[in-house]
Parts: structure tokens; sequence; C-alpha cells
């Protein structure tokens, strides 16, 4: 009997405040990719954190109890005003980026990612409502008005909470392939915008 | 200085295997309603629960704990397949709907509602892909193969997974108004398909 291949670890970060959709939209859809993904959640402690809409998640390991991921996930949602003030989430962030095949943020998760200078001369985008706070967090970085989502070499940035459905895909298919990417979004009946140049919430 | 006003109580259903996005779409869209909504999390005992892509979430509150909600959200996931088979829950699902303004399924959490016998005679929908086993759960239920959603009374039923945003934005507009739908979809830059007839994944 063949060994199964290792499965690709994703490791969604959480914090007090987080948006739902932020991370559980994108996880869904890995999460369907039973037989080749597995799914941990991380943050400064292990155990429940609440949501910016009030329901908790379960932290499953600590920052300092995970050596690496292949892809590392980062949520927005008001709680990222505070976490930018941690230095040694920030630190974190960077230790598990330098170890992934991707990093990828959705909605103002991104102001963690331009806060730890990791976004320094790429281009990146983020929430449309709340474009101006990660925007102060990374001066260096060329931030998009207009886009669903950024590729930037091996990190991709989404535009608010929704868009990280449609950029998951997109890394999905990076991954992968486009198959198993059309595979995720019919098993979730989710209708994709392939489109990363599609923007409805873009300012006029 | 006036009262403020009673916030509309959203009850999300877990047990383990809880598909991710069923429950975390609806709420996330439903908690973008600060001002309005407050949400809790009901099972059969409180604390972590995990889903089917594997993250786990934590149920606030028993059943016996919960004498009423205004709004029942009940998803889908491999854990029906369970559930349907714990006659307390099936009753709980009773006692709640009965005390509530709207019950809401997503995806195969219609098979509860079914076999509850909540369905019966109305029309309602579910996953396209895993028609057949919450059809066989409610054989005098008017099961609609091409619907995005369906609204029968004070029931509303969602097809697989995303469909479930559909289906909220909708809720939230019978519930409040169209406006205050929009808004939550602009601020979670949600692409909001309006047409419950327009159900790309139903068969041909």
């Amino acid at each position: 009997m063949a060994a199964s291949p290792r499965k690709l670890v994703v490791g969604g970060v959480l914090f007090p405040g987080f948006e739902l959709l932020d991370i559980f939209g994108p996880l869904e859809l890995f999460g369907l990719l039973r037989d080749k993904v597995e799914i941990t959640l991380i943050g400064e402690q292990a155990g429940p954190v609440p949501s910016a809409q009030g329901p908790s998640a379960i932290i499953d390991q600590a920052f300092a109890q995970v050596e690496s991921v292949d892809v590392l996930l980062i949520p927005g949602g008001f709680g990222v005003r505070q976490v930018v003030e941690h230095p040694e989430v920030l630190e974190s962030l960077k230790r598990l980026h330098a170890g992934a095949q991707f990093t990828a943020s959705i909605c103002t998760g991104s102001a963690l990612l331009a806060r730890a200078g990791l976004l320094d001369g790429r281009k990146a985008t983020t929430n449309k409502l709340s474009f101006d706070f990660p925007v102060a967090q990374g001066p260096r970085v060329d931030w998009q008005r207009r886009a669903r989502w950024v590729e930037a070499g091996n990190i991709f940035t989404a535009s608010g909470v929704s868009a990280g459905m449609d950029m998951a895909l997109a890394l999905i298919q990076r991954i992968w392939d486009r198959s198993t990417a059309k595979r995720a979004a019919l098993e979730a009946e989710y209708i994709w915008n392939e489109d990363p140049d599609h923007d409805p919430f873009a300012p006029e």
C-alpha cells in the first residue's frame, strides 16, 4: 500500500474580535478538500476566542507550539486594531510566513501583514470601507483600491470579508489546479467571481 | 434617554460535524447588524463542538437553557446524519421553532426540519449534491430541485452551503427592510444573488 501523501497544513490565525466570515469562508473551501488539507487554528494562546460577531471558536495551538504551516490565513475584524500593537504576534506571523508556501490575508487582516513589513514593495488590497487603517500600517505598500484580491508573489490579499472566498479559490487553483477549485466551489454551491479585477465594491 | 429596543436574538444550532460556512456565513451577515442583533449558539450541551472541516466553535447554551429565540438557524454538514436520530434534539427544534418569528435551514440542515415534521406540506429546498438524504427524511415535503432558497411562511430553507448567505439577506430584508439587507451585503462586500429562482447548481 502506498503511503498517503502528507496533507497541506492550513493555519488560520485567530484573535479576539476576528471577523467570522473572513476566516471561515476560506476554511470552508479548503476544508472541502478533505483528502488534501488539514486545518489548524493558531493564536496567542490555545482555547476559546470570541469573534467580532459574538460566536467563539477554539484556538488549537499557540504560536509557540507551531513550527510551520503550508498556508497561513489571516482574517480581519475590529480586533486587528489591537493586534497590530502586539509585537510578538507580528514576529510570529513573520516566522510562519517565512516557512509557508503561501500567506493570505482577508479584509483588514492585511493591516497585520503590512505592520509586520511583509507587504513592503508589494501590491496588496484590503477592505474598501475600512481602507485607511490598513494603508496607515504600510506606507511602503502598493495599495490597490480596485481589486477583489491581489496576488503578489506568494502573498495573496483579499478585499473585504466575502472576497476572501474568491481569493481562497484562486489560491486552491494555484496550489493544485482549476478543476480542484471548481470542485470546491461546486460542493459549496459558491458562485465564484473568478476575476480579481471585478470589484463591485471599489470606489467610483 | 429612551430605552434601547430589545435586540433580535438569533440562535444558531451546532452539533458535531456541522458545516462551517452554513452557519457562519449567515451569522456574519446578521452579526453586522450590531445594534439590532444578538447571536447565541445552541446545542445538546454547552462547550466546544468540532465542525465538519475541523475547526471547533463553542456552544453558548444547551437547548434546555434556552427559553426562546427570535430566529432559529440550522446548518447542515455530515453530522446531520447522526442528529436526525436524536429525538431530544428534534423536540428542542420543534419547541424553539414554535416560539420563533422565523426558522431557517441551510444545506442539509433541512433534513432536521423535515425529520421533525416542520416542513410537512411546505415547499423547501436543500443541498443539490446531497438531495436524496434530506428528501428521505420528509416524504410529505414539497421539495424544490431548482431554488437558491425557498420561503414558505415563516420557514426559509436554503440550498447548499453558500446559498445560506443569499437566504440570510432575504431574511434580513423580510425582518427589517431592503436597505438593511443591502447595507449588510455592502459591509461584507458580498455579491448578493437576490433572486431565489437563480440557482446555478440545480440539475439540468
